[in-house]
């Protein structure tokens, strides 16, 4: 099973709505199981670097099937995953990316974000993430 | 002056309906005056090859200003633009990618439209066109 | 649904099979539903330059669910997919590549063959699929 | 001399084995003396991300004749190889890739193993040379 249009489109809309709540700009993209790009948007006068990173981050968290950071603390200057980022075309590892599952717990696709901080990135996404909970 | 991402989502809204109506599996593409991405769908079981076509029609309908299916035309062997697809990291020159265009007529973005027949593809991209005439 | 390792390798041994027969040194490539390489071989003093033509024989087949030489067909000079090789980080558009369908008609994967002349590719890659059909 | 077909596929069969024994899901490459793929398999539900880095370990492990993590030991930052991954179209540098060597001790041809640990990869890839020794 992979992310439909719809639920795609569902979590954009989510993020996008609470990139406004916080006052941010971003790049928001949603990739499927196959970590091809399903929806995307970027709000007016987001950054224009963060077009590729926000791709890269949805579908790097599809890749390794798990938040983007979690990538990026293995691999720092000595970690076991050092320099992974030079595979796969370019990674990005830092959090903005996160996996989205179906009901029983089966990797769907993801959501990357990038616009803001990192934190903020993260916790947009998140937003598009909880936006499909219980769908 | 650039397209909004308001703007954008309602061409590609409106492709998507249209899409719908024909029968279609689209992939949509929508770029700013910048020829940067700022809204795409992949209808569900669109073919995965369409996606990066899609992305591609628009960047090539923004690069030269004009429907590209009119650079095709002077790309075929013995034209004047042989084989310019090499360029930009490949461009897309059959039909399916139109400039969008404000009420001055300068042009502020461009769709892409890839996923059936190249007829298909440019009534559905002119669809996303005609949604923000008079706009 | 996706083709399995399992078919994959089946697919792969009955196209080796028939190289041997043939008397051809291929590359065989199979590609699940998301385009993604499965199963590999590179026979013993095949063309070097055949390896990644055989991959992006299997992707192309898989792309837009049709054989290779069928998009081949389309893209000539003058014809409405012209130069569509440009996408998707390079095709390959003659014969060697088509697409695997489950019992039910669904494309699950692609294989891609290449090494000799295009006839014989797509009469190792044919084998590949008849492995299996009925399966 | 290169490693044969017959080898390459012995090598990925003992350690497609040792992934079962293991309850590992792995991607697993063996490219020539030449670093060209030979063989390939991707196991079901392995990660995406690892197809591409499976083969790139093969490589690296090839191009300079040591297992992939020696090579990450001399790439950290203040290494005398820092960094030495943005070459040759990427490289990693983490354990998973060992050279294959034939029973003169001259390099054949190497495996690349990705899924797992890095413990887990390396342990997996060492069971694919294991297979090829005292032939």
């Amino acid at each position: 099973m992979s992310i439909t249009l719809e639920q795609a489109q569902a979590a954009v809309q989510a993020a996008h709505q609470k990139s406004i709540e916080m006052g941010v700009k971003m790049n928001i993209a949603v990739v499927d199981a196959g970590a091809n790009l399903t929806a995307f948007i970027r709000m007016d006068d987001a950054w224009l670097g963060s077009l590729d990173i926000s791709i890269k981050k949805a579908k790097t968290a599809r890749f390794f099937d798990m938040p983007t950071g979690a990538i990026g603390g293995l691999s720092q200057p000595g970690g076991s995953l050092y320099n992974i980022e030079h595979s796969n075309g370019g990674l990005i590892t830092f959090p903005g990316g996160i996996p989205i599952k179906d009901a029983q717990g089966k990797v769907i696709g993801a959501i990357g974000v990038s616009g803001s901080t990192v934190e903020d990135d993260h916790a947009v996404a998140e937003a598009g993430v909880q936006a499909l909970a219980g769908r």
